[in-house]
């Protein structure tokens, strides 16, 4: 079977998600809800054609068409004739029709409340992580900025991932958690998200990480990564080889960074 | 009349918006969405409790309800027994309400397409200006991060602000504006989104801006904004007493973040 197609399916299009070969980065996040959901995906980044695939969506002379506006950065996903990006608006759209998360019609919220988990999640566990390595420039290499980096590194150490997790913690220990071990309730497409932020997250601070768990005041949010790695076509996935090694990217190890 | 509430109104539940006083920031941009539609809201920005009010749904005491997760930040709506947080789930929100944009069950991807517009706008107009004056850490003050401030600032003068408003002239230039001037070829609350992010980037960077408008590469951008500018409530609010001027916040004004 060819890598990049994982099986196709006859019903309706064909979902292709578009993204960066050789790291699992914001893609990741979007991989774990077919996975999950056991549902076919072209994934590009691992195909032959990976880097023009994604040059050609963000480059300038990309206008998008009549029904869709031009896109600004990967990841991308292409559905039928719709084309859209932006990782959280990506996770919107794809989880109802995965069966992860409730109807876009559903009228007491919780579309809503999942986006802003989502929200949430993304900016804490994954842009901060980001911002940790590049805080003065994306488009300068760490090498040019790691006096800096050291610092910021040291600020979302000791109080911005506390912070986040805090909330997160909080979150699982309200009523609408009411126990369940999972952040809305029942099992959702946050609860990956989450395991996959928090996934990489680990990777980049494995110390701070270690520690927190360890203070026990996170226990909520520790289980629901356990419990998410466990779920059968999760775990299928993470000892699969389409599950991509952490390098570069958003979630990378610099240990000088958990040095104070 | 009472400053905090604007009219009351008693069809329907009340939206009540909940942010910081004293600054425009995130609060601005849903403002504007009411304004525009000349819907009646609760500013408690405006009111005697404004601040407890803020912390009251943050703190760690704040759990939520049986059907809301507790928020994380401001701005926070309230709209009937739904609280929600995060500014682009609020936009998603409250759009199709305030009938500045489709419905979640319309069927062509409008929805997504506004949404991944204002998230791309909010990122680079909105958070990366913020980060040009706390590169290092928000829980610091800029003097503590000067130094960095400068440099980063730097970069997103010469290479961020410019790749943004590419990308947005892209837009407009695109088949799906159709030369109609609006980011989705009929105005829609990204077109607030984008008029209110340019207009605090302005202040925050007015040398800068001036300088990229006259490249004459944005020209759609810049007519955008002074067309959102004269619309008539938008006209009617900047110029009332309840527009609030720029001070600290998100778009803060520092000369020397302008300076090489």
């Amino acid at each position: 079977m060819a890598p990049e197609t994982r099986h196709s399916s006859k019903t309706g299009p064909e979902y292709e998600l578009i993204y960066w070969p050789g790291i699992p980065g914001r893609g990741e996040v979007v991989r774990l809800l077919f996975e999950e959901a056991g549902v076919a995906y072209k994934d590009t980044a691992k195909g032959s054609r990976a880097v023009p695939t994604v040059l050609a969506h963000s480059a300038p002379e990309s206008a998008g068409d009549a029904s869709n506006p031009p896109t600004f950065a990967p990841p991308v996903l292409r559905h039928g004739d719709l084309v859209i990006n932006q990782l959280p608006n990506i996770l919107l759209y794809l989880a109802p029709k995965l069966g992860l998360g409730p109807g876009l019609a559903g009228g007491d919220g919780g579309v809503y409340h999942l986006n802003e988990l989502a929200l949430t999640i993304l900016d804490g566990l994954l842009a901060e992580v980001h911002e940790t390595h590049h805080p003065i420039a994306t488009d300068q290499y760490y090498d040019e900025q790691k006096a800096e980096a050291k610092k910021r590194a040291k600020g979302f150490r000791e109080a911005r991932l506390p912070k986040f997790l805090g909330y997160l913690q909080k979150v699982l220990d309200g009523e609408r958690s009411g126990g369940s071990g999972w952040l809305y309730g029942e099992f959702t497409y946050v609860d990956l998200v989450l395991f996959q932020c928090l996934d990489g997250t680990k990777y980049a601070f494995p110390k701070t990480v270690e520690k927190l768990k360890k203070t026990g005041k996170y226990d909520s949010v520790f289980k629901l990564y356990d419990a998410v790695r466990e779920r059968p076509n999760i775990k299928a996935y993470l000892e699969s080889d389409r599950r991509i090694a952490y390098a570069d990217g958003i979630w990378r190890y610099y240990p000088e960074l958990e040095e104070d």
